[in-house]
């Protein structure tokens, strides 16, 4: 019995897992010295001679000699083990990292510290079998947990179905879709666009509201981030995200300081813009900055007063990482304004990309056909994913796990702040959270440390670690969380 | 056994079926009057006390009044046909329908003479039970089949495992499809930046393009068409595209007429531009026009020349589309050219959303961490789509079917355009094909009698018929085009 299952996941059954290779000789050599540790040479040096090249597939017959080899040195828990860790990966954690060196279009860092393999919860485990909870969600993707087993059989059953079909097309998944949603959206926001990305849905967003308005300025935010394509990199803040690409004077973009409404209704006044684009917490460039309490509702009464539009950004924020209350899915309701357009993305699907934007009648039915199009926006495996998502988001009441887990984070943070003088500072909303160490080197070695302590958390502004964990995770998990940074708090000091 | 089922279709068990909804009454009714005609009324009265509202999903006890309700009336091969129907659809086809009327942003139009609910090979079912070949394949992202049972296995065992990882991160399935898709891509475009829509890739590729070559001029062609966000649609000829964007007078565009070497060369030596985009089969705005067979090889002679960086666009082109010998990819290799950047999508991952953009190693080391980001960009389920479709496009011996059914196509479209005067034209290249008919309505006319026909085409420019069938479409299959084809063009006459 042990012995199939070692070979099966060695010498892979297409069958079964049509997504696996079989596996190499450097993975089952790194798994052997994992968990044979001292036996492992010897059963690697018996099989070296059969094995060529040690990154290439083994063929049947070499995964013979190689399970042969590992059944005859191992006891049945190893040998659970050694098959556990296979069917993790049958790559080496070497390889893989060289594959996405040698073929990454470098034009983002390559996190290759720990390669992850599977997930649980708020869990991940990586290819040395180590396990951390994670701190990063995905950019808040994986708001859900990390592995979905509903969310896998009702793709699975659709794209068995029918696996894809245009936006422009009628089909069922998306009525089922439609049928269950707008409970959860905010007043009047109930006519849909669908997109694969956040970037595109805020590109898309500024695109209906520059048709809607007749006037293509718009007014954005210092500090904010709004994803990558041109559209929406010209209204992110950060220079070195726009200048390589010309983006730096697009004549269109007005870039104000948060929360100041003065600035924003002058470039109203004076016909510059019609539309401004807002997160209502500033996550990636500004470090978990939420919007002063006063400030959207002020903004709405200035957009009411010139009929201009007011675009939210609840990419990041949505579907609950921001609650207050129970069943505030968006920081709109938090902040208790209703915006003109929202965007929303990441965990909308459970994992799987689909984004949109959202809007109001009045704006919708500006818009012809013509304007606008999708090849896979809104497709069924799409639509299985958010329908079955945010079901769960609903029946499994997340916003009150929001709230219990935030206080429960901001609490033990402040009892680390009193403990280590070297935090000075903690802020943020719901479960976006963020603290101050001195320095971004010192944020660095916390992160270092905390992933020894079994947390991986690799976001962080300049001098600010940012926290955004799945909004899945337990009471436990975040008792974990805050021994780990106590602990690597002392460390620093 | 029969009843169960039935019931099974009617009142949804969520462990098996997470993507469905309770069916609701006015589906059953639809039908109950396909199946049972005349019988139906009788059924249907009787329940009709019992449900106050015919679109509510029904609840266990109604779902029970209308199972016995039908049972009683129907023969096992009617109640075997109503519980197929039934699982195809719980939502009847007017409320579908309605749904996406009352909350879709209409910025595209709506196709609603059909609701597909499942597919097989090139075809597709639709609500009411009627079969349809279709010629339309999603605009290329289903060419492998309306279903996909090893994707649907691989991306179940997926989910169920790890369901994302964001784009910076080192992940196994990716790693698994940089072994083995090398030998499939032009050479030496071996450097991956993954995307999620085809609009989005492009507009990486413009601002990688940009990046490098430090000039932000880029050369379009008239009849181009790459996709709609900023970056995208303002490389897009069609004015009615750009224009209520304000994106019509972009300063860094600008559009030669296809084809015209010397007009894109003295751009490049004005300065005014040091990038080309284009589609090597204009389809979607031109119709189906291939580019001069000496025009790519110029074309790339003078980027040489020049230091400039040729862009094309092998969206809709790519994956075998186009083939005129075996294992030509891409329509690169059908005109013997290699990009200096080529942007891929569609069906590369069998219906699931990823494209990509793919470059060259001089190019990709000039980009920096910070120039782009991405969330879902190669996450996990897109790379196991990737990896089961492009293995399924290598061992299925696509091309050949390509270059068999094109021949097959054209010289079927040929015998028709001798028999009926009214076809003027025929182009194309691969399974890009179209037909010219006298008039806009004459195509509009046409593609309604052929759905009457069982052959369901929706692709059109002007008075162009664009076909864009599956590329798994089977001699059977175009032998049943050309008959629907022959047929609709004699109702014409």
């Amino acid at each position: 019995m042990d012995r199939n299952r070692l070979y099966n996941n060695i010498i892979n059954d297409r069958r079964e897992h049509p997504e696996r290779l079989n596996a190499n000789f450097e993975r089952i050599r790194e798994v052997a010295e994992i968990v044979l540790e001292d036996k492992a040479a010897g059963i690697i040096g018996k099989c070296e001679k059969d094995i060529a090249d040690s990154r290439t597939p083994l063929t049947e017959k070499q995964g013979n000699i190689v399970v042969d080899a590992l059944v005859d040195k191992s006891s049945p828990g190893e040998l659970k083990l050694l098959a556990d860790m296979l069917h993790d990966s049958e790559i080496s954690t070497g390889e893989a990292i060289s594959l996405h060196e040698q073929f990454k279009i470098p034009v983002s860092h390559l996190e290759a510290d720990i390669v992850p393999v599977r997930g649980k919860g708020a869990w991940i485990t990586d290819t040395r079998g180590k396990t951390y909870l994670d701190m990063d969600s995905n950019y808040s993707a994986t708001n859900l947990g990390m592995s979905n087993p509903e969310i896998a059989l009702g793709i699975f059953n659709q794209a068995n179905q029918l696996i894809s079909m245009k936006e422009d097309r009628v089909h069922i998944p998306r009525a089922r879709f439609l049928k269950t949603i707008q409970p959860m959206m905010p007043s009047g926001l109930t006519q849909f666009y669908w997109q694969n990305s956040g970037g595109e849905a805020v590109d898309k967003a500024l695109k209906i509201a520059k048709a809607y308005t007749g006037n293509k300025g718009v007014v954005a935010m210092e500090g904010g981030f709004h994803g990558r394509t041109h559209g929406a990199v010209a209204v992110t803040h950060e220079l070195k995200y726009r200048k390589p690409f010309f983006l730096e004077n697009e004549d269109w973009v007005h870039f104000v300081k948060f929360n100041d409404v003065d600035a924003i209704e002058n470039l109203f006044l004076e016909g510059k813009a019609k539309t401004v684009i807002l997160e209502l917490v500033q996550g990636e460039e500004a470090g978990m900055r939420p919007a002063d309490r006063d400030f959207p509702k002020r903004l709405r009464d200035v957009c009411d007063k010139h009929g201009c539009v007011m675009i939210v950004d609840e990419i990041q924020t949505g579907f609950g990482r921001t609650a207050e209350k129970k069943d505030q899915w968006f920081a709109s309701m938090v902040y208790d304004v209703v915006p003109d357009i929202m965007t929303i993305g990441k965990s909308f699907g459970g994992g799987y990309p689909i984004t949109a934007v959202v809007t109001n009648k009045d704006i919708s039915s500006a818009m012809q056909p013509g304007y606008d199009g999708s090849t896979f926006g809104g497709n069924p495996m799409a639509m299985v994913a958010a329908l079955i998502a945010t079901r769960q988001m609903r029946e499994s009441d997340l916003t009150t796990n929001v709230i219990e887990r935030s206080k429960q984070i901001m609490s033990g943070l402040n009892h680390l702040k009193d403990k280590h003088s070297i935090v000075s500072e903690i802020r943020g909303l719901g479960l976006m959270i963020a603290f101050k160490l001195p320095s971004a080197e010192a944020v660095a070695t916390l992160q270092k440390e905390m992933a020894g302590n079994g947390v991986k958390t690799s976001l962080s502004t300049r001098e600010w670690v940012r926290f955004l964990p799945l909004l899945v995770i337990t009471k436990a998990d975040v008792e974990h969380l805050l021994k780990a940074i106590d602990a690597a708090l002392s460390t620093i000091h």
